[in-house]
């Protein structure tokens, strides 16, 4: 094992109407709040009112950007900042999924900063500090609530990136699985990808870890064990509960503590995916994992296999990978680009977009013949 | 799973040499050190002295309280706590096991209040606030340095009793599991005893909590797979490391998230024999489970059964009891009383402490019949 450091100071709040907890929550970190939200549904499925109710009791004001896209753009967090910093709010509260937490974080940290936050993004200028974040979660997928991790994308430079700081993580989330009842068929699935991806991610790196290999293939286990019986009784509050908490703990640094590294090729390939045909982010990884998998089998075959067998109950390394692929159609998600509609040129645009990527966080680097294998496989 | 909140801010540095972490943070908190250590053996290990030179080097002053005792003793807080106020220290530093980091925290309370320590142990006082505590670990066991958690013992009173409250969550601990190697063999057995115990409370109470059930597993897995080959060869750093790190998540919330509680009789059933006959805290433990587990069979079965098919590959209830017996028979540690030179009257006494008990921390009951049917047992 190597060394590492444990440090994870969210308060997490789960259950049914935690929200209740909210109030007394914001008004320990100040008086004014900026409200960040998606397209709509929070006030559709009243979220936003009770967020609102709460805040208004405990005598916090607030002010709301709305709009924030499901991969979210940084022409958002900009808006958001300078609306944040001329109402000289004291709080961000990001209520929707994990585009709408991950533009909080990077707005909370924008407001205290001069730069531009594309700058904090691209690492340009260091993220010295960040307004204090809340989190209210109505979407189990990217494990935001319980770290310090952010993605945003900027069009204008064809970039999506992701970026983590001690100061980004939410002080408190509020997770209640009802949240969740209303989220449809195709992201409940999402969520369910998505967090498996997390999982795989760590488990994929380099170095041995031990427990932490354990745990990644208890949260797949559990994520397995849940997927199809959530998607056919949506409004089960204990699936709805366990796929929540899962998808949190794919995140929380126990799948890592102990390893030399993680492998997070798979998200760098989607990130070119979602940007250049607003492919769904978990659906570029359905996509991809299964290709890049069977592209690593000769370099980790045990490490395969042990998840396949864990897991899905199979053996051998390509059947755990069959398993995999079998396991995502079943949910009905995309397991090629031509079943997310990508064919023809926009494989070669994929591909040019690819091949420009920054090796950034590969465990097994891959070379540009690799990014042909890969795109000749999905 | 019912409702729960997730909070541990404890900062964690695990590693080698990872002490060198040590100055910046003590410096961070204050200036002043009250320095709690045991019965000398960090003194000659050069342990202390590695404190030391981090304190110094930091500029940080530093007085001592040694001579903690391995059940801690509730005489030596009140002493360490009349020597913290009247030196003005700034925190509170364990350097050595579980007792002695239990000891720090519940001296670092006892230095912010006017009351006696035992009245915040008894909770006849709440706890305010306590002062920032750091943890040098030198036995991996308890878990103590990742929660909120102590136990101290007060003879006058034949109590030993466990507290908890978020003030007294280390502020930083530092595991640098080459600090271990000089545990003997019977104490490193204890200490995967004890962590074993401490998965197994939760696994055992009620409420169904699938993923903190997997965790436990996990946990099980792991300290099972570690103990022989460690006791074999206790200065190989990885096998160190892995049990030191597998200690600390014993205990660090996840095992528990989302039960309805765990059930904590053998630790309530194991203090008054350390407290009768000075036995150590984990003997206790190895001598009461398997017969608290027999008498709890017809309750659980299937979750006595999963835990022996998952953890020692064997098939079946009383199998499954069996087969954690003769993992501790394998270890060497006790697994009657008798083993424990505990015989004749000094049963009747037991039984006597036993049924004085108040059933705190009980998920299943245990009536008069029932202390005599697992006294019988042991």
């Amino acid at each position: 094992m190597k060394n590492f450091t444990v440090h994870n100071p969210v308060i997490l709040h789960f259950g049914r109407e935690i929200i209740k907890e909210l109030g007394t929550a914001a008004k320990s970190l100040g008086n004014k709040a900026l409200l960040i939200t998606g397209k709509g549904s929070v006030k559709q499925n009243g979220i936003f009112d009770a967020v609102v109710k709460q805040l208004e009791e405990a005598d916090v004001q607030w002010v709301e950007y709305s709009g924030i896209k499901p991969n979210p753009l940084i022409d958002d967090v900009r808006k958001a900042v300078t609306l944040g910093k001329s109402e000289t709010v004291d709080m961000v509260i990001g209520v929707g999924g994990g585009s709408v937490v991950d533009s909080a974080k990077v707005i909370a940290a924008g407001i205290l900063s001069e730069c531009d936050a594309w700058a904090l993004v691209k690492r340009e200028t260091s993220i010295e500090a960040a307004l204090p974040v809340l989190a209210v979660l109505t979407l189990a997928a990217t494990g935001t609530e319980l770290n310090q991790f952010a993605v945003v994308q900027n069009p204008e430079s064809s970039e999506k990136i992701g970026i983590g700081h001690p100061s980004l993580f939410p002080r408190h989330s509020f997770l209640d699985p009802t949240y969740t009842f209303s989220v449809n068929r195709e992201h409940t699935a999402y969520g369910i990808v998505d967090l498996m991806a997390h999982a795989m991610e760590n488990y994929f790196g380099l170095g041995d870890a031990p427990l932490a290999d354990r745990y990644v293939l208890s949260i797949l286990q559990e994520a397995h064990e849940i997927a199809l019986p959530l998607l056919n009784e949506p409004n089960n509050y204990d699936l709805r509960a366990r796929k929540m908490w899962v998808a949190a703990n794919a995140l929380n640094g126990y799948p890592g503590y102990g390893r030399l590294s993680g492998d997070f090729a798979v998200h760098a390939l989607g990130h070119p995916i979602s940007m250049l045909f607003d492919t769904p982010h978990a659906a570029t990884l359905s996509i991809v994992y299964p290709a890049w998998l069977t592209w690593l089998a000769p370099r980790v075959p045990e490490k395969i296999s042990r998840m396949g067998r864990e897991v899905f109950g199979v053996e051998g390394v390509m059947e755990s990978i069959s398993a995999l692929k079998d396991f995502y159609r079943s949910l009905g998600v995309p397991i090629s680009l031509a079943e997310a509609g990508i064919e023809g040129n926009q494989r070669k645009d994929l591909l040019a977009l690819w091949k420009k990527l920054q090796a950034q966080g590969y465990a097994y680097p891959l070379a540009e013949s690799d990014y042909e294998a890969i795109l000749d496989l999905i």
